[in-house]
């Protein structure tokens, strides 16, 4: 048996370093690779993809693990063994459901719409996007066919970013937070145009400095991470040590400080896996939402409160003295922290950010369901945008075409942004309520107790578990919205000095 | 037949693909990986490696090009489908001959040998690097007999960087080029210390920016170049449009402008290879001496000729006024160009380099026939080395163990690098004949023409056809020192104001 089981590690592993490959590949086209690359690079990566997953659906895949049933019935449950049988087991069964046709496809339709929607987008043209739209919800639906067993059809795309979590569990927790957002945004948002401080100058050396000061104390190491400049930010890795960041600058702009702590939190959920876990299936981050929670937790409840800004905004001042001189830390705090509501998601702040969530939540399983139709959906989405954000939408490059994950037949991820929210903080009540002094610490410029509890309790599991028996372990319940109102409206309902 | 041909060639360029795939990783784990990411780099390449090879030796590649027996047949010799054939069915028949297991045995013994060669280099202790010499030697040999029907054993270990090349063959040359260069560095070599200017002080921006402002001059070009930083300086490519180069600068020293013009000579090589051969086998330069004679060809033949530095040496002056602003250009050209023996193989000038080489090939041969035992080989270096260049040999660090070479396993290497300047001038004379203003050229800044007319005669045609068809094709006959030897003579035993 351990034989046996050996053999399928190796396997594993090897598919894992394909995997690996690939995402080093990405990170190298999108941060370091000249132009001219971008043909060839397509094709080295779908060969290595095509490598990855015809190894892994292979039949040899589930005879191993069928064989291994007795061996991880004798294991502890939440070994490391046992648990890689059993999540390899679950990826196998999902992996082989879909024909290599069906999938190739979706590849294909992705890479063709991609271009069409940038184009689109940039010239307000939605006609153009709409028969890609059209192939991308076609190729779902087929995808959705592939399985069987859901409650909901919704069910099947949701679980492709979190595994196991069910439409109504999101409608829920979503209802409850419209029901508590819609109005609080409509009592403290502010129309006022922005303090004119926020934009600059910022020097972007400056920046850069600033930036890496904040991360390295969160456990940023240049032992194990890079931090680079891309146009749209993101964390790769190649392995839990070594993790690749981007950011990017913009001289009128300091939210580059925020997009740095976001990232930083992604790598840090990855830099933390358990290094029993290296080139195996289980290391990385479980789900789309618990990686969210964690870049949300730096990003906003650490690095856009009060404790941490006592730390370092002097600091802030003497790196933007031109900017930030005569500007008190009560009024930076409340410019970073103002809600306001506005168009584009991604500038969205903390509070105002989850209705554009729950817009395309919506949107997205009336769609599937045909409910609403694709020619019709720009006036769908403005109509429901000034319902919920109480301002109208111009156009659809600041509507329904500003986002790219349509076009990639990515439907189904924004929810998790949300849940991300959500969960973040429920895992920082629990973290505040083992570490009284969480906030004296940071005032000190110390993060590391709270990096270090993190780790120990969610990064270091990976993929061990379900993202709900993970949740279970982290914070000894189920997904709740609660918490996550009652910090918004806490941080944002009562007067700033309080 | 049409539809067995694209099968094969779906085959190789998927194979391809993972090559590239490891070169780019190669690339990325030397200049931009965290250290800590190491461990699991080497994991990664392993597993591609694997891949790779498993695929190309597996028995449908062969049946495969079996089956195109006639198909081939039917086709011109020159054309890329016959090419594709006859190459890869040579490549393949080599690869089948060598057991997984002893080829999986010289890549762990080469990674175990790296360090220890590495510390007992600093250390100048041969002693703790005899074993794993003894066993690379011992490899080498098992590897020797995978293969039959060669003349001797050296033959196996050549073909391996230059493909077809008889050693007797190498051995005549390199007589012949023995034969001239001893007594002419007897003659003009220089004992005398380096002139104080050489060591600066050479600002590193201003290298930076003098060595991109010469190579964008030969054809680098941002679009399908990157230049970055690396303690060894090599070429490695993603495709023909993605070529990435690496130098390195010290403030005391300015050869590095010549080390860009070398690795650039490398990439113009790849770069040029015909965009018909992209992803497949074909795609590279044909052999170690063909590559080394485009480096060789852009570095000394252009970099160190007195034309460039007719155009380029008031730029030189201008970047660092301070080293050089008292030195007028001929003094200076004799300082690049002058001939004085020493110990380290890659400091050595144009002239004496070529006696390093031959040193080394001769006891290569004599190592793995057992006529010099390895525990006498630094003896036997040193007094070689002696009679060869009028100089003590000190210590193993200046001697025996400076290469990395030999603890890779990598015999058969070093005679590709004089073969490379021995083939420069061939090519050299070739050109100059068809274009009699090139040095006029030179002097305008422009080498447009020269690049265009190795694109077309030599880089174009990639692997299609062998070193000795590529040489044949190029020059119009075999290799050949004599006009190598000219040039030295030439350039080095005439008066400087000649």
């Amino acid at each position: 048996m351990e034989e046996r089981f050996a053999e399928l590690k190796t396997r594993l592993a090897e598919i894992h370093d394909v995997r690996r490959a690939q995402e080093v590949l990405f990170w190298d086209q999108t941060v370091m690779m000249p132009p001219g690359g971008g043909p060839v690079r397509g094709a080295q990566l779908s060969t290595l993809d095509k490598i990855a997953h015809s190894t892994f659906v292979a039949d040899e895949t589930g005879k191993l693990l069928e064989e291994l049933r007795p061996y991880e019935e004798s294991l502890d449950y939440d070994s490391d063994e046992a648990s890689l049988i059993r999540t390899t087991r679950r990826d196998w069964k999902k992996a082989r459901r879909v024909p290599a046709e069906l999938a190739a496809e979706m590849v294909r339709a992705a890479a063709e719409a991609h271009d069409v929607w940038a184009k689109a987008r940039e010239e307000d043209d939605y006609a153009t996007f709409l028969p890609h739209l059209e192939r991308a919800v076609e190729l779902k639906r087929r995808y959705v066919d592939c399985f069987e067993g859901y409650d909901e059809p919704y069910d099947v795309l949701l679980d492709d970013y979190e595994p196991g979590m069910k439409t109504a569990e999101v409608r829920a927790v979503f209802d409850d937070l419209k029901a508590e957002l819609v109005p609080l945004i409509a009592e403290v948002g502010s129309t006022e145009p922005e303090e004119e401080f926020m934009s600059g100058p910022f020097p972007i050396d400056a920046q850069h400095e600033f930036s890496l000061r904040v991360i390295e104390r969160f456990g940023y190491d240049p032992q194990f991470f890079r931090l680079d400049l891309t146009v749209h930010p993101f964390a790769a890795s190649s392995g839990t040590q070594d993790i690749r960041l981007t950011t990017r600058y913009k001289d009128d702009d300091i939210t580059s400080v925020f997009t740095a702590m976001h990232e930083c939190g992604h790598g840090l959920y990855e830099h933390g896996v358990s290094q029993s876990l290296e080139r195996t299936p289980l290391c990385h981050g479980v789900s789309s939402a618990l990686h969210e929670s964690q870049s949300r937790l730096w990003e906003n409840l650490v690095g856009r409160s009060r404790p941490f800004w006592n730390h370092f905004y002097p600091q802030l001042q003497e790196a933007f003295p031109q900017a930030l001189g005569d500007v008190d830390q009560e009024r930076f705090y409340r410019a970073i922290n103002r809600v306001r509501p506005s168009h584009i998601r991604v500038d969205a702040d903390e509070a105002t950010y989850n209705l554009h969530i729950i817009l395309r939540f919506e949107l997205e399983q009336e769609i599937l369901a045909g409910s609403v139709g694709l020619k019709e959906l720009p006036e769908v989405w403005n109509a429901r945008f000034e319902e919920y954000f109480g301002i109208p939408c111009p156009d659809d490059r600041l509507g329904v075409l500003q986002d790219v994950h349509w076009s990639g037949g990515g439907f189904g991820y924004f929810p998790t942004y949300s849940l991300g929210n959500i969960v973040s903080v429920q895992i920082w009540e629990k973290v505040a309520a083992e570490i009284p002094d969480l906030h004296d610490q940071f005032e000190r410029g110390e993060f590391g107790q709270l990096h270090e509890w993190l780790r120990t309790h969610l990064y270091a599991l990976g993929r061990k578990f379900t993202p709900q028996e993970t949740l279970e372990r982290v914070v000894g319940g189920p997904i709740d919205a609660k918490p996550y109102i009652g910090y918004l409206r806490e941080k944002l309902g009562t007067p700033a000095a309080a």
